[in-house]
């Protein structure tokens, strides 16, 4: 009786998308607005999905305490209310949602062993989300 | 063209976590608040996904009739406005949400005809969700 | 420049409607299934509403550090994982959504003082919600 | 680093679920109230999902204002504020959700090139909803 | 104490804007793309707020069962899967969301007795609504 | 036949609180992790009411199309994508929200004259909102 949990996470932060290596010409072709160079921002929702057995026992995938824990000491506090860009990860890598969810996928997976960290789903904006599961083909 | 449908219902219900073959201070240490003698509830969101081909003459997986009556009769009715540690499928194991979910799928996927069932996700709070799909791989 | 403040809360509780002065009957003719002696739960969503005049330095109607931390305390840490009945304020009030609004609106006004406590609205499912405004007329 | 991209969009218009080639008494037990002769309507929210490399240098699987400006001109145009029943692609096939679906996905696979369309959902309504994943299995 | 309640119901439906006093231009210059001959439609949110005192005895400005009966056999009912073209009330008055709302209204507060209607306000699509509160100014 | 029309916006937006007439321990006592001097961002929500006669010939309010040209210019085009910090009317006026909710009030008020502008509430993320009507006072 393998199950999915999946459990949202909220932060708020700002982000210009700018890639150094392109001219500011390339840069505007390519990320319009988002090139403002004052940055604009986001209520991001973080969802995280873990797999694994149902313990017979407690009757759970996995103790939600353990992974709000985990996910806030290592993903919340560390995004919200902060400018993407002055983050470590994001100085040679573009903070775009996809990047932004390889990094968070990356982070769970290295670290998080109370279950199987199988996908993590972002969404930038009420009308668009980004999905990344690691190397695994992402089916749907 | 295969499809999947998946359609939406609604219940209240109340739960404590409690497994009766372990001590109260480790079903404290596990469960937490939700060990709480007296229970506490919560709304929750059953998605049931079905799957077939678009049948040609209809245009239809399924009817929407069929299956909203199945689960009507068979899941809402049967847990809306109730105490889940009642239910006869909760005197042994733990009515974690994961196990209301794995019941919910079995229930359908022995009996509901009409289409192949797919797959039970719950959303427990708007923060929280499950889903089980049978002894196959749950792929996202 | 008098502006409002909306923030929003959510706790899960399980109630049972039931009036000791009524007769079984009469019970279960108010509260059909509500009245189910084990009770049902919901996931309780209360929006409080404060008002004041816009700080011309802060630029803030009220600190929501501070109107957090009170309903923290005072509301959620009280309600959360609970089951109504068991509280004192609702050993001789039957514990509606109705009264739960006037209780939490008058601990609210009492006692809070960073701001006028305008309104206590409460989404007890996604479809019915409830809202007290103490004496006051509650215009729409 | 491969990863998906998911975009909704909006669009509101009529249809009538009828089979022309089904007598009246076969239409009205298969389609109930959606077989009403002067139809009825809905607001659909259609998301598209397409999946690709996260482009190393861009930092994205596929422009939004390229995917925007094509699903915008070939799907939303398209349908915004019509009558299904009166589109040439409904004139054979009864404009359910689910053909509408696959409709949708065909149209985006067959043409756009800069991501893999993976597949398309429909919210018909806030209850209901349809997939559509091509030929290939749609798994969950 | 007097208290608010508020309930949503749901019903689909299509109309056309066209008014048979006015020109074809004048329709297309007034309601552009929802003048379209054939129609379109929406998934019409309604939500009804009645007021009341909260009873000393059940705890209820009102008994949901009493409003939901009301409310599905006089509005549900009549409106759901239809055209809002065909009915009477709008054979002389266009069905714009806000003659719909005052319509709603005016068939509540005609009728409904247990408690009193206070507002109807309807969501025509998820970004644009309506309210009407009768001859009372509608305050904020 | 008075009638409320309220419609939805949407744009993001970075800023940082941060008032330069105070300290830095002042600053920080006062706006915590919003003082962080890089900014953060959110998906603000602009929610404009406006109120008028339900015009006989039309059955609307407002044409929403005037309605959604002037916001779209007035409005979401100035501050969509935008650090709030560096517009002309945040130079001396922290960029809280309550600050942007008279901000914008006031721009359609003074302006937009096809109804009367009510009350703009602004949701700056999904669990806190804020309103201002005017110099009116905003009944609930």
């Amino acid at each position: 009786m393998k199950a999915h949990l999946t459990r949202r996470y909220r932060f708020s932060a700002s982000h210009r998308l700018h890639n150094q290596s392109m001219s500011p010409e390339e840069n505007l072709a390519t990320y319009g607005k988002c090139n403002n160079p004052y940055g604009h921002g986001h209520n991001y929702i973080v969802e995280v999905t873990v797999s694994g057995h149902v313990d017979s026992s407690t009757g759970m995938v996995c103790n939600l305490v353990d992974l709000d824990g985990f996910v806030k000491e290592q993903i919340v506090d560390r995004y919200d209310h902060t400018n993407l860009n002055m983050m470590d990860e994001f100085q040679k890598l573009v903070p775009t949602t996809e990047n932004l969810c390889v990094e968070i996928f990356d982070r769970l997976q290295k670290s998080f062993r109370p279950a199987k960290v199988e996908r993590v789903r972002i969404e930038e904006t009420m009308m668009n989300s980004f999905e990344y599961a690691g190397g695994r083909e992402l089916a749907h």
